[in-house]
């Protein structure tokens, strides 16, 4: 029998306080901890979740959201899995497969996450939000609250010229305010502007809700693969999308729709690695001055990092970092030898497959899949004359 | 019982003479006419079809490719159908869709059209191809060239610095050859240079096998949407959309599946708009100077121009110029009211949806779904300060 979507609840994961989810909250009102989301009863994949017209729609009963009529969607997900024969041959795998999530209404798995995020802001009746804004996660919330009609405040640091994202932004009606500072500092002054004036601080770093959205991955390779990989290796910077396919392929574990969960490996630069620091139990300082190509792993600072080392450890997977010689080297191979053009920041996790590898983590014989997380087309191309 | 693909013909549409079809052919080698492809059997879009990874696999028997093994895909088609409330209800429509061409791997509908023509330079054995390179087409199509294998040289006029654009294609690996002339001298050059040394001219103007590669557009919207809108409305330069819409909309009906074709319309800018011209029997010279935003269709001189305007008045539709503000002005729009940021070219539908609204050739209860064919963040925005 179909079942309707389940209410879920948000407990505190540090005091296991519980709140009203009917409110968009992202702090534990106690202790100031980060929420998690549990849901009253274990979401079972059944078959109605097969029909609907998008991703979001057919895995709805495991999504925080109550009301089909508060989804924002843009038509993001379901992308497709396409193998990677000439790549896999130059590694010496037989099976290797990207995710091609770069297929997205922005052009990242940014607007899996955002679609949730926003939908649950439209849920609460929330119409004014500020946050950080001038990367692919602030380009796909840009897109997001221009289809709800939420007004949007993005605080950047970046400077003249205005960058083709934020060219974007703008372009989706987001109201951007200038600021000085490092990103830390940015994020201060919007959390700060958006107490003045009333408005939601979205701060997806921090946003179960984000998390949540990108649950669907794990759902929809489940369909497209059978067996399931043997690996994924992902890029990480919050760790966001190896968090969502964890929480999704443990529910479809927990349903007994899958057998096991793929190994999951955490892929970073070696300029800001505090993932990997953590699962060699190192300390990690991130250094004065960060010059990356792979723009979108250069947090630093994992809200979840516990969390992110008991899941790569409990699926015995590593974490890697890779130079910038070799994400440039990737970017450019993936894109001769398949015709695939993706940011650096995707093509570190070829890097990391490359050492993965040669360490004998992974072996010749066995399935390997790699999300490609953003289109290359959105920022300067590293070692293309311009 | 599922049926196998069909065998086709390649036949003259001047002379009617009749080619081998499994050589890579442009032209008749009788009279120098383009060709057409007709097939022995009537393509029967049969239940088998909806099984398959991709879009093309599931419509194999309706394309020009005699051997899967052939295929070179990289995921392309299948692209969602949204709603579009907040512009429709601007506009006084009820029901207006979008859909999203530009989710393909390269952002735009030329995905489509170059995995065909891709697929069959493969089975020809073809190994190395030229054409004008430069825009979303040459993008595309040095995409699918790489995941094929085919070296590929690139003639293009642009100038220094290098576009966006360009930088992508030399990422794929494409022999770019820097050429001075107008774009008609610049496919002289790469014809005559082709001729050379005996690579195979692309020409994907004249290219039948592109056109038949936009036929499964057709077949998902009959899929997506029940009924069927009553309008499609497409940006055209040399008309591919449409021709690919129509053929593919009246296999459906000969099939029984369909029991209309939609109306359709054809956009074009004020600048270049041959097609609108003859549509009125009026002549059209192309200005000797020419500053639009919509890059995409200012090529000037459609090669099948008589079929497009037969197609157009045979399904009661309209072909319609549209100045360079609406141009800008609907970009942002639709960017600010619904999320999508697309390119001018595709932004010009929706000035002409404004005037056929306008003139009553469409009613407010109609169904109207405009094709939105490439990503917005692939070249600078007119109209927001760099």
């Amino acid at each position: 029998m179909p079942r309707r979507h389940m209410a879920f609840q948000l407990g505190c994961i540090v005091c296991d306080k519980l709140h009203d989810s009917s409110k968009y909250r992202l702090f534990c009102e106690n202790c100031g901890g980060l929420l998690d989301i549990t849901y009253d009863l274990n979401p079972v994949l059944n078959p109605s979740m097969v029909k609907g017209t998008c991703s979001m729609e057919r895995y709805l009963s495991t999504l925080p959201i109550n009301d089909p009529k508060n989804l924002v969607t843009l038509g993001e997900g379901d992308t497709p899995v396409i193998e990677l024969p000439a790549v896999g041959q130059s590694l010496g795998l037989t099976s290797l497969y990207g995710k091609m999530e770069y297929f997205n209404p922005t052009g990242s798995f940014k607007d899996r996450g955002n679609a949730v995020q926003v939908s649950v802001l439209k849920e609460a009746g929330v119409t004014e939000v500020a946050d950080i804004t001038g990367g692919n996660g602030g380009l796909s919330f840009a897109a997001y609250c221009a289809r709800a009609g939420i007004n949007c405040h993005g605080f950047t640091n970046l400077k003249d010229p205005i960058s083709p994202k934020l060219q974007a932004i703008l372009l989706h009606g987001v109201n951007v305010h200038w600021t000085e500072g490092f990103r830390n500092e940015v994020e201060e002054t919007s959390v700060k502007f958006a107490r003045s004036i009333g408005a939601v601080s979205m701060m997806y770093s921090s946003n179960i809700y984000f998390i949540e959205g990108l649950k669907p991955i794990a759902y929809e390779i489940g369909a497209q693969m059978d067996p399931l990989p043997d690996h994924i290796v992902a890029p990480a910077s919050n760790g966001s999308i190896l968090q969502g396919l964890w929480r999704g392929f443990k529910e479809m574990l927990e349903d007994g729709r899958v057998e096991r969960i793929p190994r999951l490996h955490a892929v970073q630069t070696e300029q800001v690695q505090p993932i990997v620091a953590a699962y060699s139990g190192r300390s990690w300082k991130r250094p004065d001055y960060v010059d990356s190509v792979a723009t979108g792993v250069l947090g630093g600072s994992p809200p979840r990092l516990n969390d992110l080392i008991r899941l790569i450890k409990g699926t015995d997977g590593r974490a890697i970092a890779v130079d910038e010689d070799r994400i440039i080297f990737w970017q450019a191979r993936l894109a001769s030898l398949e015709g695939i053009f993706v940011e650096p920041t995707s093509a570190i996790a070829l890097g990391a497959l490359e050492k993965l590898i040669e360490s004998n983590v992974i072996s010749a014989h066995e399935t390997v899949l790699v999300p490609f997380t953003a289109y290359g087309g959105k920022e300067p191309i590293p070692g293309v004359r311009p």
